[in-house]
């Protein structure tokens, strides 16, 4: 069976959204689905007689909306051939409506953290739905953790084989990584002041609009919740355990990014201080999140790490997810490499969405 | 449809083979398909009611052998359901007949590297007819390259994504790996001599047997033949590039191993001046392959990489393997750890057997 007879539901045209719906035109047509639905903010588009729609006419359309997930739900299981619903967005609200989706038979691919990293028992809802569809409905997330790196699939290999995962450690926020690695460069030196460094950084684009944002570890918490659910913790959520702010105490009640950013220089000390202590044992300062999976800990924070060792030289805003299993021993399962972008994290959906259209079809 | 209705039969009971049927025999039976042919070496283990057979009474099984392809062509066709074929061994004739198999539908798994580094005619014929049966008959080869690292995976999803592959490099094997991280490691110091590390390599079994099987660079160049080809360039064979063979010409004619082993001493000098070059540089001297998409060209050998690179600075046996693209811009996808073993490789084969049963059932 080829794939005009599966359909497509996308959600979400912004950087993430724009890339995918570009890669899925240029596949070929076998693995290409019939988009039916696409929608952003306060536009829909589609038809009732499930006839392909097409981007372009997005912003003009007129569309009466349909609710998010009741009437969705409705029009999309009474589509003729299965369906494959693309969630390109941050909502908390899409993310809860995963298990109505997969409940109706709809397959489910999103780089959206939310639904994974929200709390447990959105979790074994979708995880349970996923099963009860006995293999008509499933759900693939490998851009919410490390953007298109193959980091879900490898955790998911590793597990479903039989492997023990001891031990998952990395970096995980390509804005994190690229402000220690301009901070505190394995050569010693550094490009400046810990608030000129976040200062730049904004400005070139590489933290969210609210450095905020990045600064509060949330980001990376979440994606550790992911994977260390998938290697078989039952964590509650991102606020279950230890997460280091880089929020200083005392700007927490800063009013504004802007206030909050005219405030940072006062704490330039701190974060001195930390990549000081570091030199002095030969290592570097650098935000690291690890899993231990025998004893149950997550936690997510400020490391001194070895000046030798790949995550002390990572470059640029690069991600690193080091993976210690039984049958690996003492040397890891490595991946390296962008963990944030428009493209790269598209990537990773269209490659879930090729998988899924290969495992209906 | 789960499982049991899905057939399995295994060439090869090897070291991976062994790991393969343990591993399997761990799955939950929604994704452990029905063993129903089994062989190593002159003996097979099946039956015509295609009931499971079970791997402890291959041993002493008595049935007539069946010629591989035709009578197990036949055999396998004629079962009743879907069937795959895991090959574990590293056989050219196996590798010869998977269009046989493929073309009547058998689906085909192996780590055996002959079938994808051989002549670009049997590449053609197995990807041929893979097309031709429209996603019901499929092959997987994670493990051909890196073993259960996700090479191949990664490689075809930034494929059939869109993604632009310009250079393709790493450490692809290894006994290569351990023999130049012990003879040069970075911090400018070595175990010994050249033959010295050849000579406790193999006595620690990181080598073949007979160690010139590593040393002529072939397993790697077989391994680069599937990547480039997978990228795009269609390259004749592994013999059809420049590899550079660690067996010294006036070896080439040693009558046995034993013989080469005693010989070799004379040439550590050559090793040495290549260490003692690179280092001059601030470098070392590694065993590198790489691919260069958009020129075409395909290259096994030494090289002088620099210390600070993610190659001088891999550990133990690791291989590393970069993946540069358009997306990924200046700083590659990277993988990276062991790329050989029964345990890890076996990992590869089993993770693709699951994802075949998932697209089969």
């Amino acid at each position: 069976m080829s794939s005009p007879s599966i359909y497509l539901a996308v959600i979400g045209v912004g950087g993430v959204g724009t890339c995918f719906l570009s890669q899925v035109s240029s596949l070929p047509s076998r693995l290409r689905p019939t988009l039916i639905f696409l929608s952003r903010s306060s536009k829909q588009l589609y038809n009732t007689s499930y006839s392909p729609v097409s981007p372009s006419d997005l912003q003009s359309s007129t569309s009466k909306l349909l609710s998010i997930p009741d009437e969705l739900v409705t029009y999309l299981s009474s589509a003729p051939g299965k369906v494959i619903l693309v969630d390109n967005t941050s909502s908390q609200d899409v993310a809860n409506a995963y298990p109505s989706f997969l409940k109706k038979g709809i397959s489910v691919v999103t780089p959206n953290k939310k639904a994974f990293s929200g709390s447990l028992q959105l979790w074994n809802d979708i995880f349970s739905a996923v099963e009860q569809a006995n293999g008509k409905a499933m759900v693939y997330h490998e851009s919410s953790v490390g953007a298109g790196l193959p980091v879900i699939s490898t955790l998911k290999d590793l597990v479903a084989t039989g492997d023990q995962v001891t031990r998952i450690e990395g970096v995980f926020s390509g804005t994190m990584s690229f402000l220690f690695n301009s901070f505190a460069p394995v050569d010693g030196t550094g490009n400046g002041k810990w608030s000129e460094i976040v200062k730049q950084a904004k400005e070139a684009g590489y933290t969210e609009p609210d450095p905020r944002d990045d600064l509060n570890g949330m980001d990376v918490a979440r994606k550790l919740t992911i994977l260390a659910r998938l290697a078989g913790l039952k964590v509650q959520g991102p606020d279950s355990f230890p997460v280091q702010s880089l929020i200083p105490k005392e700007l927490e009640s800063a009013k504004s990014s802007e206030d909050f950013m005219a405030q940072l220089p006062k704490f330039d000390e701190q974060m001195e201080s930390y990549k000081s202590q570091a030199a002095a044992q030969n290592k570097v300062v650098r935000y690291v999140g690890s899993v231990d999976v025998g004893k149950g800990e997550v936690k997510v924070g400020l490391e001194m790490v070895e000046k030798g060792s790949p995550i002390a030289g990572l470059k640029g805003s690069d991600n690193l997810i080091c993976f210690y299993t039984k049958r690996y021993g003492a040397n890891p399962l490595v991946i390296q490499g962008a963990g944030a972008g428009g493209e790269v994290t598209a990537m990773g959906v269209t490659a879930d969405l090729i998988k899924v259209v290969e495992r209906l079809g």
